[in-house]
Order: C-alpha cells, then structure tokens, then sequence
C-alpha cells in the first residue's frame, strides 16, 4: 500500500524562509488578508484531504477507470464523493476571485496546495483544474453577464468546465481546426464539429459542464487569426439561472489511455449545440491561452507531485529491503542482510529524485509568485517585469518540471527492483499517470519551441537577459562559504548567456536551426534554473542550526556535482546545429533499405 | 494499428558487410554449415513468422492478459497456436545443439531472430526464452542422462522451462534464500518453499515445466557458497520419457504488472515437490549463471526489438501526420499542413532511435560473435580473451541496450504527441512491455556493480584495456575520411582509460566509491562501445554507393554530434565520488523534517 505524507516541513521552508511570502504577501494591499499563519493553515487542510481523500482512491480509480455507458461517462466510485468534499471545502476557487466565490488565494500558495493533490491522486485533479481554468478564461474575456451565470457555480463546484481544442486531425496545429460556429439570429451560435482528448467532457461530478469551444465562423480568416471562443453549456442556463433543456453536445466514447484511468478523456460531438461568444470573433485563441498558460504551470505541479509521491514510496522500501552488504562490511549484524540504503548507487537515485523535488518546489512557487506580481501589483513596471518573466519561465515550469519529474519517477521505480513493476506498490501507475503530463497542453517539444523562439529569438533574448542578471545579482551577494553554489550558478549563467547569443546567430542565418535546437535549450535554461533555485535554498539555510537546514545545503551541493553537469552536454548538442539533421530527405525515414 | 516490418536490409548488412560473417563462420570447422543464404533465409522465415504470427497477438495479448483460475495458468487466445507453430518451426532450438534437437545456428544470427520476436510480442517470447534459458544451463551441468530426458521435449517444444530464483525476501541477495531442498534416500530431494517473478511458471502452452530450482540443503554453507540447483519437473518423468504423477509444485497466484501482461509472471509453491540435483550440490549458482548471462544479452535484444518497433510506428506516424508549416516556408502547398518531418525536433527525436537500433543491432551482433567464438573456436587463445570480452560486454549488454532502448521508445512516443498514450496506437503498450527490461535478470543497477567491480576493479582494468586495445587498432586503421568518427572514437577511448584508472586508484582508497560510480562508468562504456559499432558501420559502408549506405555514414555522423556528447557528463559526475553520497543519515531518507 503506497504511502503519502505532505511534504509540510519543506512546503513552509520554501514559504518562509526562502521566498519570505509573508512579508511579501503584507507589503501588497490586495494580499494583505493573507500571512503565515493562514499559508499554513492552508496547507494543513489541504495534506489532510490528499492525505485522507484522494489518496485512497487513487489505486482504485485506476484500476476502476472511467467508464462510458449509453452516451453518459461515469467516474469511479468515490469520486464524486471527494468532487463534493473537495468542493463543499472551497478548494475549486481557492486562488479564484473573491467576487466570484473564490478565496482570492496567491499562487505562491496554491502551487503547493496542487502539488499535494497531484501527488496522490493526479486523475482526480484534472477535473477541478479544467473547472478552475475555465473560470480563469472567463473572468479574462467573458462579459459580466457571462461572468455572472458560470462563475460562481463553476467555483461551487456544481458546475464543471472543459477546454475543447484539439480534432482528430489538428491538436499542435489550431489553425486547421473544422469545427464550425453559425450565427444566428439571437446573437447565439450553432456549434458543429467533433472535439477530442476532452479532459471531464463529460462525468457525473456536476450537474452541469461549461465547454469552452474552439470553432470557426463561416467568414472567419484561415489559421490561427480565425478562431473564436464559444461557451457551450451542456444543459442550456434559464435566465434564473436553472438548468434548462440539454444542448446538442455529449461524449461520443472516452480514450482507453496508458495512465490517468480515472479521469475521463472523452471524444465530444458538437451537433448544433446552442453556443455563446466569448469576448469578439476571431479573439479566440488569446481567451484560451490565458487558460492554457495557467494549465501548463499546473502540468508542472504535476510533475512534482508525482516525484514526491515517488520519492516517498522508494525512500521507506529503500529502508525496509534489507538485501546484500554494505561494501564497507556489515552494518547489520543481527539482520539477514543490510539496508539497501547502505548502497551508494540506491542513494544517488533517491537523491536525484529529492534534489529534483526540491528544486521543483522552489521553482513553482518562485513562477508562482512572478504570476502574483502581474496580478495584485500596483507597480506598472513590476507588472512588466513579471509578466516577461513569467512568459520565459512557463514553457520551463511545463516542459523543465515533467522532464526532470518523469526520470525521477523512473528512478524511484527502480529503487524498488521487480516490485516496482508490480501494481501494488503503486509505482507504475505514478508513471503511467504522469507520463501524459510530458504530452498534453503542448508537448514538451512544443514548449521548447515556445522558449526558443516567441521568448528568446524573438524579443533578441531580452527576457532570458533579465532572468540572467537576476540570477547573477543574487549569485554575487552570497557569502564566501557558499561558493560551491555561487560559483555553479554563475558559470550556468555565463554559458547561458553565450549559448542564447550564439542562437540568436544561428537563427538570423538559418530558420531550421531553432527548431532543432529547441529542446537541448530548454533542458540548459531549466538546470540554470534549478542551480539558482539551490542557490536561493543555501542562502535561506547556511545561517540556520539542525540537520534540516545542514541537509539542504548537501543537497545543493549533490545538485551541482551530479546533476549540473548535464549543462554542457546540452549545449554541445545545441551547437551540432540542424544542418545534418534536416539533409536526411523525408523517405529516409520510413525507408530501410 | 501498429506496424511491423521486419529491418531485414540492416540487419544483412551489418552480418554481411560489417562483420563479414559468412568469413567467420566458414573459416570455422564447427561452423561451416552456415553461409550466407542460409541466414538470410532464416531471417527471412522468422521475419514473416513475426509479422503474420506474433505480431497481430501483440495488442490483444496485452488485453486479456494471463489468467490465473483454479490453480492453473491460461495464456491468452492465439498463444497456445502460436507457441506450437513456433515449436514446429524449430526455432526454440535455433541456436541449441544439433546433438539435442537444435539447429545449431550461431548466435550472431539468432540474435536477430530474437530481436523480431522481441519488437513484435515480448511476452510471448519470454516463454520460449526461459526454455532456451533452461536447456543452456542443462546443456552444461546436467549429466547425460538427464541432457537425454529433457533437452529434446525442450527443444522441441513439448515441455517448457523456468528459471525460479527469486523469494519474497530475496531478490539480487540470493545468499539469504530459505527454499529447502531434503535429501532422500533414492537420491532425490524434495523441495519446499516460495518463489516469485517465476515468468512461465505455470503455463498452457507445453505439457510439462521443467523448473530450474535454486535452494538449500539442510548443511549447506550459509550464503551464496551454499545454494544448490535442481530440476523440479511439474510433472514427473517415467523411465520411457512419460509424464508420471503431478509434482508437489503449482502457482499460487500471477502478478499484476505494468506490462508484459501475456507473460504470465508466477508466485510458485513448492510443497516438498520431488527435485533432481544438477551437478554438485552448493555449486548451483554457477550453472544459473549460464543461464543468466544468456538472459542478459536476450534483455538487451529485448530492447532492441522495442526501440526498432518504437521507430518504425513513429516515422509512419510523422510521416502521414500533417500539423503546422515548415520554418522554410510550406512544403506541401496542396495539403492543409505540411507532414511534422519538416520540424527538426520531430527528426532530432526519430534520429535518436534509429541510431540507437543501428549501434544497439551492431552491438548485439558483435556480442554474439565473441559468445561465437567461445563456443566454437579450437583456438584456446581466441577462446580465453572473447570470454573476457563476454564477461565485460554482458553487463553493457543487458543494461546500456535496454537504458537507451527506454529512451528511443519515449522518444518515438512524444512523437505522436497525445495519440501516444492512447493504447491503439501501440506505443503505451511497447514502453509498459519494455520497462522491465531494465528491471529483471539483475537490474541495471546490479548490472552496473558488475561492470565496475567483478569486471573492472578487479581485474585491475584488464578486459577493458584488452577491449580499447581492439577499438584503437580498429580506429587507427580507418581512412582519414571517416576522421569524424575516428577521432570521436579514439577520443572516447582514451577518456575511458582515463576514467578506468581514476575508479581503480579510488577503489583501493575507498570501498564505498564503486557502486556510486558504476551507473555512469556503465553508460560511459556503453557510449564508448557504441561509437565503435559506428566507427565500423561506417567503414563498411565508406566505399559504397547508393543512399542507403551514405545514410548510414550521416547516421554515424548524428551519432558523434548529438548523442557521444554526453560521455562528459557521465564522466564529471563519475569525478563526484561517493563522499556527499555516503554522508547522508540513513534517517535522512525518509525524515521530511
């Protein structure tokens, strides 16, 4: 039986000591409600639910599964139990408007309240997230009326909400998307298409489903600047505000999928259905994109969560499998055999995967705090800082986190020998699980095309410019005795610097040479991001006394001699350039001989 | 539906061109009966016995699954045919002694035939793998008598085999085994007690079982001094070669397991069943490891066949899927997008695989000529250095092939993007089947301590300075046009030596340094030893014109800029050592505070 614990101690850590969110939170009027005391609160609550609730329906969701049946998709038992709890809890609108029945929570918080739920049960979670990214586009682009009739039933959890963007034949690629939006004359529109991997398309956790639709008008522009957003209810909304006849929209089947079992991925036929627009025609893709972006920074809680779960698990077999000797004679006497835990090689793999934990961790909360300055700051020029800040750090916070999370995983996995691939342990289903997080909201390729070229080449890497004199003014203020970290940091710093000058060369002569290099790119920002994460840990931990605090700055320092190193490999990568890899002609692929 | 064709143009050249087999096996008195159209031939008979017979059983094996009902073990429809065509074909024997049924084909050709099976259905072809596993241990310990009672219905098909090792409590640690084995006075013993992870240990598919064994007489020594190898039929033999009565041994239960889910993995109870000791008592280890080290190259064809599946469904999919445009402008003007080949991280990704099946296959083939040679040579002095080869190889074999293969195989997922981690496409399946591959005969961790320690330290480096002697010569003698894998290769080399002798110094100083280390120095000589199967790829293709040959030098060339790269990495974090590792609490590991 798996185990979960809330990571709590390290949680507050990160909160207190190394973003020092309280004060943060008190020096800006629209956070002042929250300190401290309420984050851990907070965070409490929340480990007793995950803990409590979604923990023990984890290995039964996934081997129940979602389930489709005359045209109606059915969670498995006891979801809809832990959908009301969770609701009843005001967990859907925790970091949501007050306004609209939300808790006005910051993010730096809610990250860490995301990462417990992913950790223990990562298909339940998809159901609330699709709910709080639907309000989240809402209240960007939807009118007051719109905003009025969804949110506050959106954030209650009586209603749910759905993202439908992908077709069968256009998932990356919106611009070819078919299905249509026809004006008629009441200002509303009749929806027709066929929508698919629908997350919550359709479940029996809320009475009624917010789809917020991807479709075309017969005149719009081809491509991306031809897309509008429509809601389309799944039972129409009276003007009171009851519940009136069903729309012409329902699950045709759901996936049978690799992992997230429990959480229903439904292909959704459009024929018809009554739809309202949402802000102006051909807007579209912009009012999705404020959901996507916050979706992509939740993937990468996934990732974490799941590292946690995994850490956890593989650290207490690691414990209690008592197999060989340690190479320095026993340590054991009175046992069969010792520990494994007396092997270096089990040691480096759980520390691979807490180093990435703890980085993570610090990194969510750090873009989580750049997404609380774009939104409660008065400061225009703070606001413009964060929101580059945040538009650079996204496509790492989504690709970086779920990367670094799926090896990790693997590694907990291994830790574990055969029991590891057997499903009591619960092992495989975390990867399996998190395996779709690399995948969905843009694949990880896709995000890195995002970093190299609409964050980096395109704005001639002002915003990785910043991040970097950002990361190298903290780096200068540390203090001698941390130079292992200081030094580190400011070496990935100089080699990011000069890899992105070389790019935006390289780019400037050749188109084809981002794309190729997209990925290797990604992957050397993400380490300089992790270094600068552990030089933030050690800062916050070399004054203080205890092993907690001792072991943070070990695991810093493992950080930099057994994972840092990964940064020169990439960007050896990165200059091979793309010429070789575009001259083989497209036959060569399929062809053997 | 996944596709599979089986890569017979590599695989001919690799046997014809780089490693001139018909050469080898005709200058080999033992040999001779092999030449050329001879393997082709049966490459090509195994190829449609993989695509008409395995093949299509792949998917809905994955469905149904093994099942366990009343005591016995039911494999799923079609496997039962399947095995018995398999069997009438001859190939469990392909590579046993003609003397027994076999074929007596070498195992450079028969690990081809494996790999076909492998990318089409591995858990069918773990049954006839264990069988094959058993007669080898039987082939070298077992007395004639019993090579005459049971290598033939082995071979032939009629019976199958098991390989029962592992306890609850016992798994890498085989010394602290609890299963007994009590002499009677006829003889024989009985055995009793508990084995797990027994893959075939109860089937459908053959009339009898023959279990290999491994438990402890009553004064054995304690440890792995002390273990004893017996054949447990599940049904006895009579003296004319009849099944007698049913031997105190069944299943008690079959595993639920992240994939490989035809294979029926057993828990098996033996209940004072009747057993027959192989060899010497306390000697049982030795024969297990003959059968052990065959495993481990096969694990590593597992690899193989999986990443080659892996490539082949992904190149299909990127060619036919059309998404987004071309950085160089649209390609495809009459199609709404241009296929996702025109993106250079979609080919980064398929490069990566099909170099790994093009070293991997190399590897594999190279392998089994050196296992060739210690089996069939009359030169005594040929035959002590490939066994030296084979020891060192084994391990890089069974742990780098299968690593790297995991890889491909994501990659070749992400390539799909969400379609990936739907199950109709195939690729959630190949990664869940393949996973264990790095888990089983001795994780690859285990497999890495035997790389570093038993083959490395000490030997005082011997075998691995034989093999970079090998590489050198090799390297030294190529043109100066294949200089960009002449120099990468000697490069490599001489950074391994470097490396060897710094593991070697810091062992004698520091007992716990080795097992840090050895998962990054196993990687480091598995990209060693890649860059040499690509330096003679390369050679042989040189002087060849046509497309298929210069792909072949471009592929190399891939190779050297965008996968040898991380040998640096391997080798800093290898620098690290093991005193940050080992200075952790043991309390560390699961204290949160």
């Amino acid at each position: 039986m798996p185990i979960y614990n809330a990571p709590l101690a390290d949680m507050k850590f990160i909160l207190n000591d190394v973003f020092k969110a309280e004060q943060f939170w008190q020096a800006n009027e629209k956070l002042a409600h929250v300190d401290a005391a309420t984050a851990e609160a907070i965070l409490e609550e929340m480990a007793k639910f995950a803990q409590n609730v979604t923990h023990p329906l984890n290995r039964t969701g996934d081997e129940e599964g979602a389930r489709y049946e005359n045209g109606e998709v059915f969670t498995p038992a006891g979801f809809k139990d832990a959908f009301r709890q969770y609701a009843e809890g005001g967990w859907i609108g925790l970091g949501a408007d007050e306004e609209w029945g939300g808790q006005g929570m910051p993010k730096m918080l809610t990250v860490l309240a995301d990462e417990m739920l992913f950790a223990t049960n990562p298909s339940f979670m998809l159901y609330p997230l699709l709910s709080v990214g639907a309000g989240m586009a809402l209240s960007s682009y939807a009118s007051q009326e719109q905003k009025e009739t969804y949110l506050p039933k959106i954030y209650s959890g009586e209603w749910s909400g759905t993202m439908c963007l992908t077709e069968p034949h256009a998932g990356t690629d919106l611009g070819i998307i078919k299905t249509k939006a026809e004006r008629n004359e009441d200002g509303t529109y009749n929806i027709t298409g066929t929508k698919i991997f629908i997350t919550g398309g359709d479940n029996d956790l809320a009475e009624n489903i917010i789809h917020l639709v991807l479709a075309k008008t017969p005149d719009a522009p081809a491509g991306s600047r031809g897309i509008s957003l429509f809601i389309v209810p799944k039972y129409l909304v009276n003007e009171d505000g009851s519940l009136g006849d069903r729309n012409h929209v329902g699950p045709g089947s759901i996936e049978h999928k690799m992992g997230i079992k429990a959480s229903a991925t439904c292909v959704m036929n459009f024929d018809g259905a009554k739809g309202y627009l949402v802000g102006k025609e051909n807007e579209g893709l912009a009012a999705m994109f404020v959901m996507m972006n916050y979706e992509r920074l939740s993937m990468g809680i996934q990732g974490l969560g799941a590292s946690e779960f995994a850490y956890q698990n593989a650290a207490q077999y690691a414990t209690d499998r008592l197999q060989g000797r340690s190479a320095a004679g026993v340590q054991s006497p009175s046992k069969p055999a010792d520990s494994i835990l007396v092997h270096g090689d089990v040691r480096r793999m759980l520390l691979n995967v807490r180093a990435n934990n703890e980085a993570s961790r610090a990194f969510a909360v750090y873009v989580g705090q750049q997404l609380d300055i774009t939104k409660f700051s008065t400061d225009a020029e703070a606001v413009k800082k964060a929101n580059d800040r945040v538009a650079l750090l996204t496509p790492i916070a989504k690709a970086y986190l779920t990367d670094t999370a799926f090896q990790a995983t693997l590694d907990a996995q291994m830790v574990f020998g055969g029991h590891g691939y057997i499903r009591e342990w619960g092992m495989e289903q975390c990867i399996r699980d998190l395996r779709i997080a690399q995948i969905y909201e843009g694949t990880n390729g896709v995000q890195s095309q995002d970093l190299i070229g609409r964050k980096t080449i395109k704005c001639g890497g002002a915003f990785i410019a910043e991040y970097i004199t950002e990361i190298r003014d903290f780096a200068n203020d540390l203090d001698t005795d941390l130079n292992f970290i200081k030094d580190a940091t400011l070496d990935a710093a100089t080699e990011i610097e000069a890899i992105t000058q070389f790019i935006i060369e390289q780019a400037a002569e050749n188109v084809e040479f981002p794309n190729s290099a997209a990925v290797d790119y990604l992957h050397a920002v993400g380490l300089l991001s992790f270094s600068y994460m552990f030089a933030k840990i050690a800062a916050a931990a070399k004054d203080k006394s205890g092993d907690f605090y001792q072991n943070k700055l070990a695991l810093a320092q493992y950080f930099v001699e057994r994972i840092l190193p990964d940064i020169d490999a990439r960007i050896a990568k990165i200059k091979a350039g793309s010429d070789l890899i575009m001259g083989f002609s497209e036959d060569y692929f399929t062809n053997q001989a």
